[in-house]
């Protein structure tokens, strides 16, 4: 099957505009179909507070009220979307801005309410693979903001990552994926204060040693789930790297490498 | 050739959610291959007061700077335009958001400063009509924000009317084409103070008297010299109708056909 490479960018990176238009240019020259989803950064929480509207965090998750749901529309659906999309048009990448509610390509389920109230916060139901691969065939590199969309109409805020995840593991069927999530350090680190302690190839033995050890800390813990979920689902490679470092890691030398 | 409809919906629209929702069930009831261009509305208006950006208007025409870019972005591409895609999914219509950077559909230049400095304010100077076609050919329906963008990387903010226009003039290389502008009134109004004097059928000697009587008024003139210069350029049907009446005005009992 034809490769397909799914990149995600977070916040560290979206913040910071010399350190975006560096990855873009990148991104820009890697060969074949490949995707883009994005992540928020602390655009949003600046609108949001300019705007008198109060950001709550509870475990590193946005609690999404309606005001709060208008401000991510905006800043993920409409900013950070549109100029990433305009600047990768500029490097002759044919980008095409996605939300989940754009021709439908993203069902989710507002999360239900236990002990927290996430909000509109909507957990992933069904992806349009079949729509996501007709855009690629058709030259076009999709860029997903973390937005999905429910059946009420309401467009719903999902993490970035988990994103990510979900619709590499429904492009199996038409590609060999590679999942690759970009952040602000080289890999997953052996030592947490040294960049030069990259583990090249992680097994889920060794994340489970990483956790006890407390080597790997918290924020890394639900990525590395879903990359790790990912893997088993029938992604062919995770690749977790430095955004400035993708061309090396795929060809296999930054980066860590899952492994089952 | 296959049959499309261009429709536009302007800032009144927009500004009353009934009336939107209104609008959009009566939109996703049409039938043939259509496509949306929407304007602003005063939520942008609002949002830059809020964000302490000041609105300057000349000639009815916002001047944007770079913080009203940002501002239109969030509201046009971001907040307004998934609010409709996401309320058109929900009517069985699979609507897809789009501006000018998006899959390079539509290239524009920033006005040269003459006497005024508009600002990121762009001159469309290409369509890619071919790839438009794409989209309404794979069962998509394209909902246009009104946002261009230049070969600087640059988004700009262009006026949906004209919008509306160059895309209908550029879409019969593929199309036999109506356009259709919906606003707050039931079409161009003899009596400007009486809704029941509508013109049903307006020629362009007609409107120079009516310009001349001053019965069309300031706001009017842009719009109808947009839709005569599509009328000219090959559209084959203009219309100016409410945006409660599209239906009516399509099968030619309401709103105001142009003719030449």
């Amino acid at each position: 099957m034809n490769p397909l490479t799914v990149l995600k960018i977070g916040g560290n990176v979206i913040d910071n505009p010399t350190a975006l238009t560096r990855f873009l240019t990148l991104f820009s020259t890697l060969a074949g179909d490949r995707l883009l989803v994005h992540g928020g950064g602390k655009v949003a929480t600046e609108v949001a507070r300019k705007l008198g509207v109060e950001t709550t965090m509870v475990d590193g998750r946005r609690i999404t009220d309606k005001a709060m749901l208008d401000v991510v529309t905006m800043v993920y659906g409409g900013l950070v979307n549109k100029q990433i999309v305009s600047q990768l048009q500029v490097l002759d990448c044919n980008a095409i801005g996605l939300t989940g509610a754009d021709a439908g390509v993203i069902k989710a389920q507002k999360r239900p309410v236990t002990t927290i109230d996430y909000g509109f916060v909507g957990d992933i139901i069904e992806i349009d693979s079949g729509r996501i691969q007709s855009f690629t065939r058709e030259n076009m590199v999709p860029v997903f903001a973390p937005l999905t969309f429910a059946e009420t109409g309401d467009l719903l805020n999902t993490n970035a990552d988990t994103l990510a995840s979900a619709i590499a593991v429904d492009m199996i069927f038409h590609n060999d994926v590679t999942l690759v999530y970009c952040f602000e350090k080289k890999g997953v680190l052996a030592n947490p204060d040294d960049e030069s302690s990259v583990i090249g190839q992680l097994t889920p033995a060794q994340y489970a040693d990483h956790k006890t050890a407390g080597t790997v800390n918290k924020g890394m813990i639900p990525k590395l789930d879903n990359a790790f979920a990912a893997l088993s689902a029938g992604v062919k490679r995770v690749i977790i790297c430095h955004a400035d470092e993708v061309p090396a890691a795929l060809s296999g030398t930054a980066g860590t490498t899952l492994t089952l």
